[in-house]
């Protein structure tokens, strides 16, 4: 089965939280070491990752299609790692990533798409976005800032603003990073522990943890209502770190080879050309 | 020696053709095959880099300093391979690739450092400039759109800009990467040759290389100009690809390491949490 058929969210999707330990992409168990599986995924990853270099490559190279690779996932659910292994190959050039932390109070006195509009790619271009126009019907909805009649409009503000994208020439690729609380737990404790990583722990983190279920909420209510055959969501199990880098170039490299992409066309009368 | 002052351009500098073939940081022919080499600088690069990639990280975490590293140089000077060569190993999250092209109608309606100033780092970024508001004192003069007053009154503007920006956190670096006349040769006809680099050739690159003289001049008089101490010019032989980007890899990593750079303290209360 396609990666974007089983892991698309759909209708009917519920999120659960075991699910996030699921290595879908492993057939079965047949007797490895942890640390063996690992180092395959990793591998696989960058065999993933080259041919998605060639096709970002053909991609570049005709500056026709682009590629809006939108991320979103709880706290440490692996957004930044992801997006690394992504880097690892692909040409930066042709590969841009924007984060979205608290707006600023000029992005706050525009519409919420105002500031995520501006980063959308251009011909050739794959763009992730590392949180996105989502977070203005997540955070928003479990701070109780928006009410639900605000949170149903926004749905429809970000469905019109999507299917504008895709009809000029935009692949929308949204991907939910589902980690379960416990492994969000432990990869807390580990930014605590480790003077190395404290820095990246934020007090914040602990506050918005005890809503964790009033995210996950919210999180399936806007997948639920913003999955589209245009603008589709994936949900991709996260706990495993090697794993969910392993699936995310799955997933982007099956979509990049539907677009049947190919370098331009050589022009005979340059083949012939010498350079002096 | 270190590499900051060994090609640190300075205010006598010569452009000389020949250089461009120089790989100083090998001590001279041991015998070995130029593949084993190449495989050689690649590694040592790729050891650099991670290294680089532990201080981008500190940087990040205090959020205090910015680095920009400005690459300019003459079509196929390998500006895009320096950067893959940097992004191979060094969080995307805090390095961000910025090209500049052909001025759009409403750039060029401003200020020429109008579009740059946009997109100079900010706390605890590195950005990489793939071309610069250096262009607007080299093809502009090259091709006559402004006269010698107006670009040395551009020279001040970027000599009061590049100064403003230091004295507000930025450590900046300018690198020329310096190619043969012969070497481009070569590159522009391996675009020609191949069907899948044909995409890359610009029949406009031609036109340009007829006045490699007058860039050469151009640039000479620029780097000359613009070289100060806290934002000096580095000249780096740039006819080997790897040799190239392990100079320029160690070039970047010895000014990241005279920032001693650390990760922010430890909060002594922050390591007893527990994580519920």
């Amino acid at each position: 089965m396609k990666a974007r058929e089983q892991f698309r969210a759909g209708k009917n999707f519920k999120l659960r939280d075991e699910s996030a330990d699921d290595r879908p992409l492993r057939n079965g168990d047949n007797g490895e070491s942890k640390s063996a599986i690992k180092q395959e995924e990793r591998e696989l990853t960058l065999q993933l990752t080259d041919r998605i270099a060639v096709l970002q490559e053909m991609l570049y190279a005709r500056r026709q299609r682009k590629v809006l690779l939108v991320l979103q996932g709880m706290d440490t659910s692996g957004k930044d790692g992801t997006i690394t292994a992504l880097f690892n190959r692909i040409n930066p050039m042709g590969l841009r990533a924007v984060g979205f932390k608290v707006p600023s109070p000029a992005e706050l006195a525009h519409d919420f798409l105002w500031r995520i509009h501006y980063h959308v790619p251009v011909g050739g271009e794959i763009v992730i976005f590392n949180r996105s126009h989502y977070e203005d019907v997540l955070i928003t909805v479990v701070q109780g800032l928006i009410d639900d009649k605000e949170c149903k409009r926004r749905y429809q503000h970000i469905l019109d603003f999507e299917r504008m994208l895709v009809e000029t020439g935009t692949i929308i690729v949204k991907v939910f990073l589902h980690i379960s609380k416990e492994e969000q737990r432990e990869r807390l404790q580990a930014r605590l522990d480790d003077p190395e990583k404290q820095w990246k722990f934020d007090a914040n983190d602990l506050v918005q943890r005890k809503k964790w279920n009033d995210y996950q909420q919210a999180y399936q209510r806007a997948i639920v209502a913003t999955d589209t055959d245009h603008a589709p969501w994936y949900v991709i199990p996260a706990n495993s770190k090697t794993h969910r880098n392993l699936l995310v170039s799955t997933l982007l490299l099956e979509i990049m080879e539907d677009l049947a992409l190919s370098y331009p066309d050589p022009d005979p009368g340059l083949s012939k050309l010498k350079v002096e």
